[in-house]
């Protein structure tokens, strides 16, 4: 399962959700295409997590952090009782895969960058939202420089990108026989 | 200036706010008030801030970091070429004072806490956002446990909250003497 905000503005993200959509058992959910409105489907997309073993979520870095409708989506969807507190259980034990994109050059996220911190510095929003819910944060995939990347790079991440999602959904059903 | 999402739903933002409401020369924007379908007006809002010395962001913490509408405020308001980049300018030099609240007692925040981090984790998404800016990043001022203090405690932290704006404006009336 994917949360993609803005697939068209963004030449690298649109490429690596084509590289992923047709692993088997994977389903492409692309909220900024769901919700232009941002009226989030609660239920649906309840039921669409409690259907994943592992969920992606995919997407470029705005403000250093997820963009606002994925952001509305945690408030909306991550409901106590449901993803945590008491009898919020649902996903507990699922894995969540992080696949954020930057437009700058990696470069950028150091003490001396225009970032002022290392990438790893804003991680920990995305990632404890996903521990909180109890979800096993699994490493996550960054493409960073998106907007400079040569196309070859680009097919090469999104190789590896697949290659992970593969072995996770095989993962998954070794675990299930 | 103030960002201040679910005005409503929390007694303690409501209360800050009204600590601060009648300062000299504090002018507060509701955001869910003014925007509850997510339909920022961005010229108003570029407005706002440019005749502003002083921008206050005062919100409840949701997932980690600011809600969804804020982010939003972020995405729309903060464009490149105005708030960032080649001619963007607009904000440079003003004083930025984040004003979070938690639910969570601090205790909650730190390595075994049920939130894994110190709260200062959290903190780099949306001190970056105003640096990346140009603007001056001051000191935060947070509260925790809101859910939980006494009305005491709570008024003693809209006291501080209070002083700290008033230093602020002063201060900003003397630079300009």
């Amino acid at each position: 399962m994917f949360a993609h905000p803005y697939p068209d503005r963004s030449r690298a993200n649109r490429r690596l959700l084509d590289a992923v959509a047709k692993v088997d058992g994977v389903e492409v959910r692309s909220l900024y295409d769901e919700y232009p409105l941002f009226d989030i489907d609660v239920p649906r997309e309840q039921a669409a997590l409690a259907r994943a073993d592992v969920i992606v979520w995919q997407h470029p870095i705005y403000w250093y952090t997820a963009p606002a409708l994925l952001k509305l989506w945690f408030e909306k969807v991550l409901l106590v009782g449901w993803a945590y507190g008491r009898g919020g259980t649902a996903l507990h034990g699922k894995k969540c895969l992080w696949v954020p994109t930057t437009g700058a050059d990696e470069r950028g996220y150091s003490a001396e960058g225009e970032h002022a911190f290392p990438f790893e510095a804003f991680m920990p929003v995305v990632q404890q939202t996903a521990r909180f819910c109890g979800m096993i944060w699994l490493e996550p995939l960054t493409l960073h420089g998106a907007h400079r990347i040569s196309l070859g790079e680009l097919h090469a991440f999104a190789a590896r990108y697949r290659a992970r999602l593969e072995s996770l959904v095989n993962d998954e059903e070794a675990s299930h026989a």
